[in-house]
């Protein structure tokens, strides 16, 4: 049997990630406590959100792939993100003060906040917080269709986010990278030296000297001090293709850090 | 007399960089009503985060500029921030069950949560936070120093921060550039054409032909879809340089949207 961890609980959209990769799914309250179950072989997968279409990325993601855990990016799943109104049964618009959910689900929201003059309050998910309105006819949640469902809940307007591109990138990490498939993606985090001038446009002409396509490039700070940053770059090629070793080798030759998050197919 | 909007409420790190740019300060609770304050002539100057050192962007303040606003950056101010575990006076570790504070705090300090096994909760702010904590014994915030003076608590532990790295770099917006000063910095935001390869790379060889030093690159989505960004570039120069503005002629003849945020002196 293959275990499968996610960041829960149950009834968020990692859950309905979770449940495209397996059925023995376990679910933890932090992200990092998702990436600990696969790194102490509680779990062969994990599932976790490593981007939003709108709000970018999910810092603490690529933190802890960045620092904290050796693990391998073993496959993507992107997942429309339909946000709801959720109330308690009867519930009406005009008996709204609170709204609940997770920042980024607030954020993904706010022109429909400001339209009704509903006060937000973040909560740790958006399924904590549709759990937590229960019984309270003044508050409502932002979350999706299956938290509705386990809760007992009605969806007073569906659709709310601001924009109709939303949709969130998770990963499936293990220990081990995906095998080869002819159409894959190879994630890496790289640091520049901060004292040669030009360093991250040098490090891009390696993959455009080799014809080779970035399809994301994302810069965190390094934890260091302001303006030293980490650079997230996802590329097209797997990690056994000789280009791509020639590529990590000229990349490893002029970067002081160089980390491979692994290869995978693209979604 | 010159009015100055700032994040508050008061006792936030916002404030204590608000107080570096005057006297008449008026708090306000999200960072688009503090840029809508600017905008609308009821202050001439605005205060807000736009990026902390361990955290990374604050995405509300990038993508207002970037979409909602027409303002200048005016100024930088760059505040190092100390986090103290704030509590009612007479309070112990051991009593402490739950802590409240800013996402962004939160995350700040996971280390010291973790070891201490605390539960944490979000609030809106810093301040808010240590407000909330008022006459709860099991209850703590994270915040600074003014704010838990303002509320008559007490530190209980002070510097409770993952590293000491962490500064945050505010901006100080307003309807004008500011003056050339021979050290100056130009923020500048614009989106490559997705079907050209190499677009970025193209970009950045603008600014390395010029011998033009980016001090910061910052990618966000640009609410478009996965893989679609808007990039954030501060350089050295000041709009007024003339090697400044044939820098810019080129990338926005390269570039299908530009815009320039302002040229400010270097903090």
């Amino acid at each position: 049997m293959t275990f499968i961890s996610f960041l829960g609980p149950k009834g968020t959209f990692t859950h309905e990630a979770a449940c495209l990769v397996g059925d023995e799914l376990v679910p933890y309250c932090t992200i990092p406590a998702v990436l600990e179950s696969v790194n102490n072989d509680e779990v062969e997968f994990g599932v976790v959100p490593i981007e939003n279409s709108i709000e970018g990325p999910v810092g603490i993601t690529l933190d802890s792939l960045a620092h904290k855990f050796d693990l391998k990016i073993h496959r993507e799943i992107i997942i429309p993100i339909n946000q709801n109104l959720i109330v308690n049964p009867g519930c009406k618009m005009e008996d709204i003060e609170d709204i609940y959910s997770h920042s980024q689900a607030i954020a993904q929201c706010q022109e429909f906040i400001n339209r009704n003059k509903i006060q937000p309050h973040y909560a740790v998910s958006t399924a904590k917080a549709t759990k937590d309105i229960i019984g309270f006819k003044n508050k409502a949640a932002i979350g999706n269709r299956i938290a509705a469902q386990l809760y007992g809940l009605e969806i007073l307007e569906a659709n709310i986010q601001d924009t109709d591109n939303n949709a969130t990138r998770f990963v499936v990490v293990s220990k081990n990278d995906h095998e080869i498939t002819g159409r894959d993606k190879t994630s890496i985090i790289f640091s520049i030296y901060e004292d040669r001038p030009g360093g991250l446009y040098n490090i891009l002409g390696i993959f455009q000297k080799n014809s080779i396509n970035l399809t994301k490039i994302e810069s965190r700070p390094s934890k260091k001090g302001l303006g030293k940053y980490l650079f997230f770059v996802d590329f097209n090629g797997h990690i056994e293709d000789s280009v791509v070793q020639d590529i990590l080798r000229e990349i490893d030759d002029n970067t002081y850090f160089l980390k491979v998050l692994g290869s995978y197919p693209e979604y």
